[in-house]
């Protein structure tokens, strides 16, 4: 009779969909590779509270909101910005069909793998470069032209493809969110179709909850079939003041949680800890410049020209007790690739 | 021992969440304001198509995107465009205000009741309303402002709030999709910040699945507190051509399901129509002036300035197997406030 009971036990359990769950749960740690500490515990403090009806600080789930930063954040910005990576290679890859960039700036810097050329050339060349590389085609066949690239392209120092450099600490952290009902968001500077392609298996976060820059596109008919081309023209900057406009646009409420790393993130976090309730801001500071990178200028860390944290962002961060993740200590585990 | 048995199955199917599901799912049609015929048929086939694993036009849940025009397709759009409504009266809530509008046209126009004068404005003098009417407040000033207006303002034929006005069949066919694994989108030429506030309430539309048109925001502090001031200039038209560049700016996926109802749905429709596999596109045609209004000029109907149905969208419809929806012989009921 009793193993007949434990039988149906199980059968239930099984049914419900968590065999044993409570326990199996209690054994595995969904923040593995955080080392245990402040910085883990206000994660998984702020979480506690939202979840719990009991609380004052109850979160409904239609509210949980939580939105991320995308370059420095959830994966490497150095030596440079990914997107940038693919904005030289694709220069290199369509110079034969045009023999003028032998001669005109900035193409002839990223040609000549002039740096110095190329940083003289500034915002402007850098936006013409864009354009060369992101419009002109079909928002169909620059999809392809991202997927591809990604399938291929290394990232210098690791040797590994983009989307393997992710953090794993931040993988766990949007999974982690997930499980308690929030809704996982992207808000990045970076090009809103050039991250689509791969946020899904990256990050388990669906195209349509990544928000992000874009140039305009144009509903054409192509031999009888409607394509969306995509035009030398910016349509929108999702960075610095731009975010909580791209959030409001997007998503018509203010998230509760944002995790950022530098300037660029700064209006997002005050838009999200201007709300009332239970909030959770958090900022990475890139320490580690074994494991990964090290830069600031926050914290006597080198200046960098990719993904600036200020020394007037992290007195921001102080004084309105957004939490600073240190990645050398808070992180056990950098990528998911370490042993 | 009989007895026990039920107990014990109660127990489990009540521990499952549906106690006697499967027989009560049975007794509810959730289509049950649509009369049976081909129209029904038509929505019928569409989901069990999309929804059985064994079948080649099985849709993956992540792909389960559906899209719905608002104005004329989910609720009341004549005698005039509910928003527009709302720009007149919100005219005259300001006028005392803005003493120069007694002379001053398309002001003037409004403040006299002079519809003539109005349409003579035209375009220009629309947008002149929407600016004075939309712009110039934070979005949370404006956020009370539209839902302090629903909550007040009457149909001046039905007598009901604009919220009421929604169709029936048209709400029964959003829940039915959702049912089945769809995330319901409305892809709309109205302003998403007008209708942000009661989608939820009036279709289960969370915010974030709100797709409309939109006028720039800019970051600001105010008295050390962030908010986003509305500002008097169009940022993007979500119509005609403009529809297909909304769902790929904000969804990043196409539709496998489209439902319109007039010349500015024609587009979506192309665009959701024009992808792989399974596909359902409709069209609702406004044919019963007794129950509701008719209108065309397809179909002989009166022509009308709100929601036009073209004969050449009803051609276009016919060549590419896009399914009518006509509301006199189709729906059973119009709204829930019919007995």
């Amino acid at each position: 009779m009793r193993s007949y009971l434990r039988a149906l036990a199980f059968a239930v359990t099984a049914a419900l969909g968590f065999a044993h769950a409570p326990t199996a749960l209690a054994q595995v740690d969904p923040l593995a590779s955080w080392n245990d500490g402040p910085t883990k515990q206000a994660i998984v403090a702020f979480v506690s509270k939202a979840t719990d009806e009991a609380s004052p600080g109850f979160v409904p789930p239609a509210e949980r909101i939580a939105t991320f930063d995308n370059d420095g954040t959830l994966w490497v910005e150095h030596p440079m910005y990914t997107q940038l990576a693919f904005a030289l290679e694709r220069v290199k890859a369509l110079a034969p069909k045009h023999p003028e960039w032998k001669t005109k700036q900035p193409f002839k810097a990223v040609l000549d793998n002039d740096l110095k050329a190329l940083a003289a050339a500034g915002e402007k060349g850098l936006l013409e470069l864009v354009m060369a590389t992101h419009a002109g085609m079909s928002t169909a066949e620059f999809e392809t032209i991202v997927t591809d690239w990604f399938a291929k392209a290394r990232d210098p120092r690791f040797e590994r493809p983009y989307t393997e450099l992710t953090y794993q600490p931040m993988v766990e952290l949007l999974a982690f969110l997930r499980a308690n009902g929030f809704k996982t968001y992207i808000v990045s500077g970076g090009g809103i179709e050039f991250m689509r392609p791969i946020t899904e298996a990256a990050y388990g976060v669906p195209p349509e909850q990544v928000i992000g820059s874009s140039i305009k596109t144009r509903y054409e008919m192509r031999d009888g079939v409607p394509v969306l081309m995509r035009l030398p023209a910016i349509d929108f900057i999702d960075d610095k003041a731009g975010k909580p406009v791209g959030i409001h646009e997007f998503i018509g409420r203010r998230p509760v949680a944002a995790f950022g790393n530098s300037d660029g993130d700064r209006q997002m976090l005050e838009w999200t800890g201007a709300g009332g309730g239970t909030r959770l801001m958090m900022l990475v500071q890139h320490d580690d410049a074994a494991r990964e990178y090290a830069y600031g200028p926050a914290s006597g860390l080198p200046d960098t020209k990719f993904g600036t944290f200020s020394a007037s962002l992290l007195d921001e961060a102080k004084s309105k007790g957004w939490v600073v993740i240190r990645m050398k200590s808070d992180w056990k585990k950098i990528f998911a690739f370490e042993p």
